[in-house]
């Protein structure tokens, strides 16, 4: 998932540039203007910021990284890990789970298993990881709406960097700087639609994917630390577990990336 | 929070300004004509008090400051003081709290507080109380819809004006006027753009945000006072309001903005 | 509320006015051109003759004068004034209203109260209230349907007219005319603007308002004479009408308006 | 109801002539490209042959008609009808009705009166109305579908067609002949703007109408005939046949358009 | 049904070319510019990939060539297939269907048919057919997710690559390059259109349908071979399968195409 998504942004950002270089009598210099940008991005994040409390766009720096850097894990794996440690559990009893915990890497996972182990109750271990679920459901929601909000301001500030543009240009028409008023005018439009097409819309759209799937596997793992902690039949939680699993994402279906 | 929205408001502002005066042979005269301001303003004004009954328009006055000189409470300290009231009462009895009201600063307490030591029944209590929420999300709701609808307005009278000053403009044209003819024509259309994306929009969607933060600082407060005025154990209390705050609230993420 | 819309029109024209008044070089002569106000007002009609069977668009008429003319009734007084009926009903019978009806200016009450006088059936008097409600409640939809309809196909018939203009002028372009031409052009698309964003949208969300108001006071209504039907107390029914109010028209916050 | 949507859309054309005739220096020739028309409308039944199934498209000519030749029963009539029905049943038998049959126009009312002679089981000529009636819904909804698409694409080919031709007259540019390809390129903006908002839109509103007027009437239709079939009292099928009428169209409200 | 789909497809392309052709003046190769292609599409695919996890594009692909290539199976004739192996089930017992398994071509069928053969208990036969549906029914859903979203991204790089060649070209305005200057930077503006309306949103619109009439298909096929192993009379079988079937299709109103 992360190589689509970095794949997405390299390939756009080099399009753009590309497009750029073999066009007869473009320069790179003639698309940079540091003005615009600052109206285009200042802008945006200015009615961003009046639009959200802090709290919830600094939350989005948090979850923006997910887009690009997050390590999907692949549900069977994930439930594979589950009947194991389910396995030990009815084996060797609760507590010979606390020798497994350093192999485990999934946080989630770990807080689960070391509850369990230390004889916390059921009700209050359920309650505990599902309060976590819904403090990443709801960083994810309000990160995809401060980005889609973005998507939606940045072109709205490229207009008005191009009517300024327009405006200071139509004051002083000499027809020997008109076309490079205009051009420069135009710039705001432009980088108001690359932000919003290039960056916020899919990202916020993958935000989306990404916090259904994350959603998806904290459930799948509330759902096995429950029945290891219950001492039900591993082979039970296994096919427990695959019916939350989408028919595409099953039998080895899963790509790398 | 507050704090964003100032520096939000004062960035957009800002950049703009900056940019002007950065733009080599832009004046702030070019960028000012009253006309224009009244057409686009005046015209969004008009539309809405078309659309809207007089005291709604009114009413947005009143939350609208709201945006930006609104101190929010932090949940936990509310929390803290009504599980300390409710330790006054279960000590003391409900007339000890009379002598508390003055330390406290939110008008809604107090009310709740007042009314449980003049004794007035629960349900009249709980209803007074919640009578009051209505009219504070129902003046809230007015507000977002009357600042969205202002968002809509603006630039649709800002093309209006662009368009009567280009009838005017090709009326008579003279190629040393037409220039700044043009560009009075388009201030219009920025102007509207700004008051739409710098004012309107950002600040309905920061007052929804208020609005459902306010509606649960008042629906904790209502259910603390009931538990107090029935003598429920301080404990149980805290324990029942914390479920209230949504999780990305809790322990202490609370932040000083 | 009323004087909120009458002001809005008046204010939203003599903006208009004014501000060519004001510019330096404009005439009232050259933003009127009666076949252009004939391409935008006449295509939208169309478009709104063929979208809507006649009797809908015919009800318009009626309906779209509330939006001006409508003198609302204060809640507290209509609860006041059934109360008093109630009272009468209850020391001297419900024939005693008879002598009453002819103080009463609300149709709706004076239909209610008549029969109730006649001794018609009490499920009777609510079936035949209840359907004149749905009779109104039906004509206002529709005439918020057709102002809606209108508001949006009047900017596209405003932009058919433009293009009709550009596509005349440019099949003849001589330089001194070519200016006046494109002014003509344009003024279809301010046509359908000022239609659009000054009248239809703006009256279409004023008759959602009217329409939510109305029910309001005929459900008022419709309750308070079942209660004075069945005999019962006036403090009661005062009541339990109140709790329909919405709290911000509670508590003489009614204004004059 | 015809007679509006006829009014409309010859209205809406001779509006369109009309400023042409009246505009100092337009031809009509200077409207006609056919070229332009292939562009708009080929390329709209196009996009529309591609989204839907051909069934479905077919089906839309069908529908299509009624817009505008569509006679409508009123509802009283209709009702009268059936309670006449309902009497010759009660007086002289269900044989009876087969007398009738002849001087009935409506199909559905023939084919549910025919079954009810013949002596069909009530489920199963409830069924097979119902069956009727679901056609009826799916062909409307599916014509109604279509037009909504031709009006969303015929726009997006006017623009594909007004840039086509820019392009064309951008490669040649001659100061003589820019002014007539500039002409001809606009004129597939305005073939798709008239295209849709004349006829696509507006007819697409009035199918939803005409459907949930047919629908209405076969309701009636249906619950008649299981009235009649059952042996009600005439005065009762009146009465609840009446239900259905939507109040606006009661009590003699009914146009003779 | 393909037929219309490659009708319309052949089509449009055709009326463009064609009405390129017959434009005086105009060239096919004022209409080619790879570097404009590659803005508009490769812009397009970045952004799809940036928002959709890798795998849902991928899936794409093989749902896309469905919209042409999808030969749909006639309802009636699935019912008379399915009735003719209810027919053999019965006489001959469940074991007699091997034989008639490779005379069958739906692999959907032959997975059921196979499995009622094996004696697979009916749950199991039934979870797994249900699976497979919700694998069709996902893999559908994401292919016209991506198809819209492409439909709605490649016009924004299409405008995108539109301000890039107009920035270029004003950079450098010699009157005799400007109009071919412009000519290219409406190039992407044109194909964006073209790509999205032309391709895109239709072949979106049309995986819809299909997606619903293989679920229809897949759903009549379940409830057939359930009725199979279950040893229901073949008429049964036939009348319940009927009732899944839309009005609109049944009674041999199913096209060839």
């Amino acid at each position: 998932m992360d190589i689509a998504s970095i794949v997405g942004i390299l390939m756009g950002i080099s399009l753009l540039i590309l497009s750029i270089m073999i066009a007869p009598g473009a320069t790179f210099k003639g698309f940079i203007d540091y003005p615009s940008m600052m109206v285009v991005v200042g802008g945006a994040i200015s009615a961003v910021l009046i639009s959200f409390p802090l709290r919830n766009i600094l939350g989005t720096f948090k979850v923006f990284k997910n887009v690009f850097f997050n390590r999907q894990e692949s549900f069977s794996d994930l439930i594979e890990q589950i009947v194991s440690l389910a396995e030990t559990a009815r084996r060797d009893g609760l507590l010979a789970l606390e020798g497994r915990i350093e192999e485990l890497d999934n946080s989630f996972v770990i807080l689960g298993i070391q509850m369990a182990v230390d004889g916390t109750r059921p009700e209050v271990i359920e309650s505990i990881l599902r309060t976590d679920m819904d403090a990443v459901a709801t960083r994810h929601r309000n990160g995809k709406n401060v980005l889609d909000q973005m998507g939606r301001f940045a072109p709205a500030f490229g207009m008005i960097g191009t009517l300024m543009g327009l405006i200071i240009m139509l004051g002083d028409m000499s027809p020997d700087t008109i076309g490079a008023g205009m051009a420069v005018a135009l710039l705001t439009t432009l980088y108001g639609a690359i932000v919003s097409n290039l960056f916020c819309l899919p990202c916020a759209e993958k935000l989306g994917f990404i916090n259904r799937h994350e959603l998806l596997t904290m459930e799948i793992i509330v759902r096995g630390i429950m029945g290891i902690q219950s001492g039900d039949n591993p082979r039970v939680i296994e096919q427990k577990l695959n019916t939350f699993v989408p028919p595409a994402m099953r039998a080895g279906s899963q790509e790398a990336a």
